[in-house]
């Protein structure tokens, strides 16, 4: 097989066989071809797409181009949850232990932040001796005792992903829907749970701005999910705002546990509990209605809370936090920003608020950034609100005054108010399965 | 500027500056920008084209990114004549020695064949002794003397269409207008000619499988030498046929010879005297009803035959070949090809012809392979000819006899017969000015 064969045939629009997709991914992954041939070839797919067969192909090839993990020693049926990335997506810590906490079983690996959206790993880090880094007895280990743990994702998972999501990044082809299907669900399969909910956001803060393309690419995941044998399903979820008030690692991980205590904001508190609801639908845990009323109690009685403690204890962290917030470390300068004009907040810029939190230090602008852990933003007002001039839209968190001016400009030009009260939108958009 | 950000406005179908074309060449050419970014950036081209003022920006980019040549040297109006690519394309063989003997100087570089096409320093250099790598002062010599000199493209000439053509031909990005426009007009810019003729193929045997492409890219490159100061017209011919009978080095010599002799085959005899009268036309020599009369005359005269010794003689070559031809080394062995069918030979695919002689040792697969010069082929029939089962249709030439079995294949299957006249194609299609 020739790669120049492989680009001419996408070019020309054809469709790859399994073939010689598995032979494009294992001689790249051992340095056969040449990164150069490769992005050709992510460019003609990032024109001429794939169809669901070729999807299906590239992802099994991802999933199969490294270790595949095994959880056979976990007791019970495992459920993951998988976002596609957005702004205060801090729901896998409010989801995870809810879930464990009435039974199912959460070994999660979960990836570090880059650009304007944040990582799990990277809000759990802001734990004081939080350890993601556990070795596979440890992690077992850990779901074991306590219904959940999150690690970071292991150099030996899907490094076919790895390589070509470096040169994606570099050449504009990150924009391809079976190539984010791919990268996305070649990961997941590699691991070992038997459902996977996921949660595809749609709009100004994600990949997806329309939801017509959320429900394409969560048609795609979950058809391929279940062809590899996995129980599937997706929610289309709103990104055209920040999810719940706070943006930034220790501010994020804050409000997952106010969330946990029944105090979370309105729009968190509802995209979790449907989440979850439909994360123990799916592991056989009775009808939608049964499993919502249980995750509800389960928030009402703090036993999720409790839970969550027990694992941050079990992976090293200091679990007194979990039940005194004050005791996590504080930003040295606070900043507030006020609004310039009146009227209603008609629309924001998600992807600008995450790139104003990211200015304070909380996120990476490449991967060798280091994260200030405080760093962040809380929003005083939301899509929707009415403000006068003067009000306070939002409070910026960060160790470097210098920051405030750039975070601050960002936010504001992030930010549209005008006259008209715009149409809600609900946060949840659409269900595929 | 960022090397991303010219490929995603370019992925977008949006328009790039001159600035933003020169940066990207120069920081290539320096080592500055990956190749796998450049192989990104030429699929997008690829995909979303380029208009004429990118295009023209482009061209001079390549123009400008080595040495510029410098002709002032030489006596008179200096005339350039560039082909395509084709399959037996010997015309610039003849055509300069009879517009270099009517007062025109042509300075001439050219190429070496690669994949189906032969190039014409192959074929001079199967003449006993010729040197294709004079240096710039025995060049300028030589065209002072003798009215023309064909050498070598130098390293130094246009280097980023070097780097570039490398890359797209093992990208698959080689079929794009604007990247075959500015690889041939950047270094025939480079050059420093008054006027330049362009004979763009059209056919199963070049680039250009249509007419209305021809045009397209004849026009392109027209307009771009007339906006670099150069006279400029373009031909389109025929390439649906191999030009004239012989395919392969010596036999192409042989037939170019022939034809400077008054004796060639009647469509390369015509596509010369065509080419020659409108380059001598676009040099100030006269009408073209009076060029055309002034290139049969020293046709018939054989004045243009000696100009061709001479040249021959001025760069190390036997001339004593010119006037004998049975003093070139001729082919170990023979075979002929018979018809299996009777009938008309409907069509021809030029391209399976041009890799028939290839596999005989006439041409490359790749820049390292040597050239068997002897070895080719012979046509006795062409499109439009009549053959019944058992007449030799062509007669292949080689030092391996083991070579003729898949040379056969290749001609019978490029080879249809049918029992319809095809409609009958003239090979002059269209001029461009």
């Amino acid at each position: 097989m020739r790669m120049y064969d492989v680009i001419k045939k996408k070019r020309d629009g054809k469709k790859l066989t399994d073939e010689e997709i598995r032979w494009f991914i294992d001689s790249y992954v051992k340095g056969e071809i040449p990164d150069y041939q490769v992005s050709a070839l992510l460019m003609a797919i990032y024109f001429q797409g794939m169809d669901l067969e070729e999807t299906a192909a590239l992802t099994m090839a991802v999933r199969d181009s490294g270790d595949r993990l095994d959880f056979s020693d976990v007791n019970g049926i495992r459920v993951d949850k998988h976002s596609t990335g957005g702004v205060g997506d801090k729901t896998s810590l409010i989801v995870a232990p809810i879930v464990a906490t009435l039974g199912v079983k959460v070994a999660k690996m979960s990836g570090r932040g880059l650009g304007h959206t944040g990582g799990t790993v990277d809000k759990l880090e802001s734990i004081p001796g939080f350890r993601t880094d556990l070795d596979k007895k440890e992690f077992i280990d850990v779901v074991n005792k306590t219904g959940i743990a999150i690690v970071g994702q292991s150099a030996e998972l899907a490094p076919a992903d790895k390589l070509l999501y470096a040169l994606r990044d570099v050449t504009a082809t990150v924009e391809s829907m079976p190539l984010i299907v791919s990268s996305i669900m070649g990961k997941k399969l590699a691991a070992d749970d038997d459902c996977i909910v996921l949660d595809v956001k749609t709009g100004s803060g994600s990949f997806m701005k329309t939801v017509e393309d959320s429900k394409t690419l969560a048609s795609l995941m979950v058809d391929i999910g279940k062809k590899a044998g996995k129980k599937m399903l997706a929610l289309i979820t709103d990104m055209d705002r920040p999810l719940g008030n706070n943006i930034g690692n220790t501010l994020e991980v804050v409000e997952a546990i106010n969330t946990l205590n029944g105090n979370g904001p309105k729009d968190l508190t509802e995209i979790c509990i449907v989440l979850a609801a439909n994360m123990l639908c799916l592991a056989g845990k009775g009808s939608y209605e049964e499993c919502e009323a249980k995750v509800k109690g389960v928030i009402e009685d703090k036993s999720a809370l409790k839970t969550f403690a027990e694992m941050v204890k079990a992976q090293g962290g200091d679990e007194r936090c979990i039940y005194n917030t004050d005791l996590f470390k504080k930003a040295k300068y606070s900043h507030e920003v006020l609004s310039r004009e009146e009227g209603y907040i008609h629309s924001v810029d998600t992807e600008g608020y995450g790139l104003s939190a990211l200015v304070l230090g909380a996120g990476r602008n490449t991967k060798e950034d280091v994260i200030d852990y405080s760093a962040g933003i809380i929003l005083s007002k939301k899509t929707g609100d009415y403000v006068l001039k003067g009000d306070v839209i939002a409070t910026l968190y960060s160790d470097d005054l210098n920051k405030f001016f750039e975070s601050e400009n960002r936010l504001i030009k992030a930010t549209t108010i005008n006259p008209e009260k715009p149409v809600y939108r609900p946060i949840i958009l659409g269900k595929v399965e």
